[in-house]
């Protein structure tokens, strides 16, 4: 790997600061990058603002007021106790496809192994009221994506998200979720235990605080993730105007490759589907559409991008079950 | 229309000539065109060939024997009882855009208004065993393209052929049904009904004669015919290594246009048609994906036949059907 700029971990009392700056609510990415560059540390910056400095205009014109200290201590230590870790811009960790989104979060919190988000990720998006066949295509492009040792990314919503992370599972794949709101808030409920699982096998990652309910303005937010982590996206089925078009539009916009499933023009599902090939998203039928790309989707991205995003070691297959003995 | 260099009607010996050439089983287009070019007519030609001279290098090496004059009488005389026509290479009637293909057929026989021919038409061709989404989709993109004024070509088969003819029908559309037997023999014999439809709709073609049972070996021909009249075709469904895609493969020689229906990949019959969008096919959901092409077609067509392929005066709509008085 590349000599990192950025340290492995950070001092507690950087991440505290920069969770200060981060959950402040005037403050987001281009705020932030405002922030460092004038005052080089969230540390020496947060010192600024308690000093009546209001930071670099902020457009508002509201005054920058830091979240409390208080609060962000106990966020930290909760987000700890219940195995959670932190990964700021200022992390050697946090993944390197998001960091150079434009609009990349300031601040990640992350349950399981992160180093799964510096593998090459497909990301594969689609309706929460898939067809059956829309579900067993995700499922098993996330199986053969996993076996072609590819990360597989998405986002833990009913239908296409939950199919593709159990096709990964099924593997002992790995796969990331994005998840809209905090470590502690699954949604939907039914799919807390999944969420589990991918905590145990691959990771979480999501951008709100501990204890945040998920809320319709949080998702265009995860969906920037699933398409700012991955090389590329798939999308199983799509009505036109859904969310997975804002992924695909966003993943398309941070230069990343679309792919998507082509259905049936009866089916309304397929519509923002067939229009992403029209408009010339690979045409995708199984994995063999998407693993060819990825060496070249590796190449097109900024030299330590290329470094960090190895294949995962693939795993060997689980041996053929022995045929059920027949009955005495 | 420009000047054409044929005849609007051949004379009766010429016709007679023409039809024992291209009768002769040693005769293809090629060999047509040898011996047109060495004795400049067909009567030319016969007379030459009944004085022992073999015509051109036939590549067999079997002697040349035209079809007997009295068979092909009976065949003229049959095929003009029934209404019939014929339309060889020397006729002005001949279809512009199947003229110019490497191996257009010598002579159509044909049923109905062969203005049609020279009309702007698309082909539709699909699977015989289609699912009823295909059927549903066949038809109503068959129904759009004549409302817009194009002719529908097709084949007559089961499934997508059928539904393609049905879709044009609706509208007193105009369709061409191109056939692999003799005008006589309807293929399959449940489609007789519609044949006849379509030739006092539009026309009927075929290139064999009168009596001529459908068998395999006809069928890449038929094929070739729906290519070579169409200035494109759209797939519907298409299983790997099907007839239809040998149509679909002969028009993209011919540098006609392929659209291609998208579909599930899940579908067996979904995959040619994936794989011919896959390969720059225009993916095609209804009519207007295939109408903003038509004009472009018609341009990049050798100059003769942009003249000769006007759209067809579209028809207006019907009235809407009054609803149902309510029971008094």
């Amino acid at each position: 790997m590349s000599a990192s700029p950025f340290p492995a971990s950070l001092p507690f009392g950087t991440l505290v600061a920069c969770l200060r700056l981060a959950r402040a609510e005037q403050v987001g990415p281009r705020q932030w990058h405002r922030l460092i560059a004038l005052y080089k540390t969230p540390e020496a910056a947060l010192e600024a603002l308690s000093n009546g400095r209001n930071g670099p205009s902020g457009r508002s014109g509201k005054t920058l007021v830091p979240a409390p200290e208080a609060a962000i201590l106990r966020e930290i230590e909760a987000t700890l106790a219940m195995g959670g870790q932190f990964l700021t811009l200022l992390d050697a960790g946090y993944p390197a496809p998001l960091r150079h989104v434009p609009d990349a979060p300031i601040v990640l919190s992350a349950l399981g192994d992160t180093t799964c988000l510096h593998k090459a990720g497909i990301g594969i998006v689609g309706a929460r009221n898939a067809s059956a066949a829309g579900l067993r295509l995700a499922e098993s492009l996330s199986t053969e994506l996993v076996e072609a040792g590819v990360v597989v990314v998405s986002g833990l919503a009913r239908g296409i998200d939950t199919a593709a992370h159990r096709g990964a599972l099924h593997r002992q794949g790995l796969t990331i979720a994005a998840i809209a709101g905090g470590l502690d808030r699954p949604y939907p409920p039914e799919n807390a235990a999944l969420q589990k699982r991918i905590a145990e096998q691959g990771a979480v990652i999501t951008e709100a605080p501990l204890g945040t309910a998920p809320m319709g303005r949080h998702f265009p937010r995860r969906n920037r993730l699933i398409a700012g982590l991955a090389l590329g996206c798939v999308v199983v089925e799509a009505a036109p105007h859904s969310g997975t078009l804002i992924t695909a539009r966003m993943a398309s916009e941070y230069g990343r490759e679309l792919f998507a499933v082509p259905g049936s023009p009866l089916d309304p599902r397929c519509r923002g589907s067939n229009n992403l090939i029209r408009n010339g998203a690979v045409l995708t039928e199984s994995a063999a559409d998407i693993l060819p790309h990825i060496d070249s989707l590796r190449a097109g991205m900024p030299p330590v991008w290329q470094d960090t995003l190895p294949l995962s070691a693939p795993r060997p297959n689980p041996a053929p079950r022995a045929p059920s003995p027949p009955d005495a």
